[in-house]
């Protein structure tokens, strides 16, 4: 990685990615041998807005590398009500702890933030902007099963406003994959993200429909169309039971699929799926952990080092 | 206890029953003993409604068995708000920790989460149904001064709805124990917990009164008498003083005689009781730590056990 | 220190001020020394009102002391809610921790529950009364540029309400300090305040001014001057702005003038002079991190020693 902070995956190499993949597959082997290893270090996790999944994820990362964590807490109970900057915040939680994550609902907050701290800062989402851990512990899930060449890849739902969609697919480009987007058109990839993948030379194409091309998906990235999208809710039914997942559906599919999704669903996948060798969602999620702990060993490592 | 949850009092036996408490004591007796048997084990706390006390209690056991906690939060922070069902949450949880422990608001809450995760799950309170560590750290409150057979003890106050006294009576069944019940009419134990006792071949006598039956006692349960139990505010006024203790009340009972109380109490039991040899209910509440302990020693070394 | 507990800064002597400063200096300049000195403990964090820098500063400390933490949670989660007084809740708490850290909005309040625990109690803010560790941070900062005698200290901005304020002039009458008020009228230090410093025979200076009595300060301490003090929006601006501080305030200063501040700050310094010599507010939150590790470590020493 070779960097002070993680503010973006958009910018990371394959061989950067490789590097933190590999990485978590060894703690994932051999857990035991990390539990020591950041003993006495401090995270600090600033969570300017609720995430309990990614927070609860870093925290138990932090404390499986033998290191304790201290919480910022809600927003509402914080030094930001009274009018305190973000540069200020971090500059004061960075005498305390010997790296950050930082979650905050404004993109570019992450970037901005970083340039004011000396410990490593760890962007956990920043509004439209970036999640790289999220993004690395999906592609630490694909290569599991299928390692992360010659895939084809379907990414269905909504991919107009999912954060986490537009970064997976930027990070596929540094990997020899077909990505298939299937939406509806109201939620097709936005203009300047289908730009930029092609600039890079992606394979890409666009679908309304699943049949046609789930025969062929190594994996199918399903993420969640939220009612809040469609000014009408007969419309939202529709287009939501269109996109929804079941045994039936998996018919059609390979059997080494990997169906994934980075939760909470909510009806996108039928119940009955999670007993099938396609369900990946959980362990996708579990694999939050052991890709979180190769960052952060990773981050503070590096940080001791230059001390 | 030999299973991999703990979800209810009333499944166990006496033999496990004394197997915890044993354990406890022995904790108790020599805590340094215990102080790193569970470094680098991680407890995942999930309280879906507020409980202050039992997430301290049970926080504090956790790390003084040299473990970390994850905390889930909230639930207006969490995943649960956008529609996630509680079995998503907690099979999303045991990717992160080694154990569960689960507050939930509904009934069967806890045995529906058990059900889905591979970790041990421990109850902590869902709904109307169970608290198993309350009462075993009643019982053992109680064994301490008094040992668990050959006595009389009382249960006073909000009889009708109080989870804590329900789970209690059951579990006395396993003992020598004559169990008297005092509240007002109308706050008088259910009547299918009182079939279930008297199934249960248990001795069991009513009361409206505490004086006739005070002397014979050796421990008196108080409990809380809720103002919104009572359309009638000089109806609750009525009652909850004629139910109320001081040292007055108490010149009828045995020198021995143990008052406990769940805690928080308001006006149940006068200050001036605090000090005298009878009040246990602080001690009590202290019990959770070394009964905790004993319970999650027991499952996560369990657990090690059959990994 | 010699006292069970940390209520308030105004009875400490010079004496056990420098006792605590100096052992706070050895952590400082050897903190993996202490890295494992409290292995095993467990700080409580019993916060009635939220104040997020002081609860993290004191969640790190433990940590770094190689402790750990559990958190009541806030008000609105806990029993206090119910109807529970602090007597009985402070009592709860001591049965899980080794030390109990509390802050509350009422003065008088640690007082008060000292009274009925028997582990050692840290007031982290009692309302209007007192907050030692914060005095005690702040004799820190400014002793590690410029000692604590011989000097002039400037403290600026509203002198009326600021505890802070009160109890660190209280603590200067222990060093040879000049002590000098920069506030408008309206904010002035209360008559109390100042017929107590005069009576400890503290040199002290009032102004309304700052440019006057700035080229003669080792220290200018400056607070944040509330909006809600003032019943005219515009009037609040005007002297706002009056005592702002920005590069161009500080071209009359000494060269090894600190400026501190307790932060959060809102305008009261401008962000040009985080970058000066004279910026000490950042390092001045750092410093809470090994004042309150010495303090914790003062605390849980001699209550084991007791024991």
């Amino acid at each position: 990685m070779r960097q002070d902070h993680l503010i973006s995956a958009a910018n990371l190499s394959r061989e950067s990615i490789e590097a933190v993949l590999d990485r978590a597959a060894a703690i994932d082997a051999d857990p035991a041998a990390y539990r020591q290893r950041h003993a006495g270090a401090v995270l600090a996790l600033c969570f300017f807005e609720p995430s309990t999944r990614t927070k609860m994820s870093f925290d138990t990362a932090m404390k499986r590398l033998g290191g304790t964590t201290v919480d910022m807490g809600t927003v509402e109970s914080s030094s930001v009500k009274k009018g305190e900057t973000l540069a200020d915040t971090v500059r004061v939680v960075e005498g305390y702890a010997d790296a950050i994550v930082l979650r905050h609902p404004s993109e570019g907050a992450a970037k901005m933030a970083s340039e004011f701290v000396d410990v490593p800062l760890v962007n956990a989402g920043d509004g439209a902007g970036q999640h790289p851990s999220q993004t690395l512990l999906d592609l630490y899930t694909i290569r599991e099963r299928a390692g992360l060449d010659d895939l084809s890849v379907g990414i269905m739902g909504d991919l107009k406003y999912g954060r986490t969609v537009h970064s997976l697919a930027h990070a596929l480009t540094n990997f020899d994959v077909r990505q298939h987007f299937i939406s509806p058109e109201s939620l097709r990839l936005p203009r300047n993200v289908r730009f930029d993948l092609h600039e890079s030379g992606a394979q890409v194409r666009e679908h309304t429909d699943l049949d046609a091309v789930l025969p062929e998906l190594d994996v199918l990235y399903v993420t969640r169309i939220q009612r809040e999208r469609f000014p009408d809710e007969n419309e939202y039914h529709a287009i939501a039971g269109e996109y929804r997942i079941d045994e039936e559906t998996l018919d059609a599919a390979r059997d080494d699929l990997s169906v994934m999704h980075p939760l909470p669903r909510v009806d996108e996948i039928a119940p009955e799926v999670d007993d099938t060798e396609y369900a990946r969602y959980f362990e996708q999620a579990h694999n939050g952990v052991p890709v979180r702990m190769a960052l952060l060993d990773e981050l503070l490592t590096q940080a001791e080092a230059e001390r």
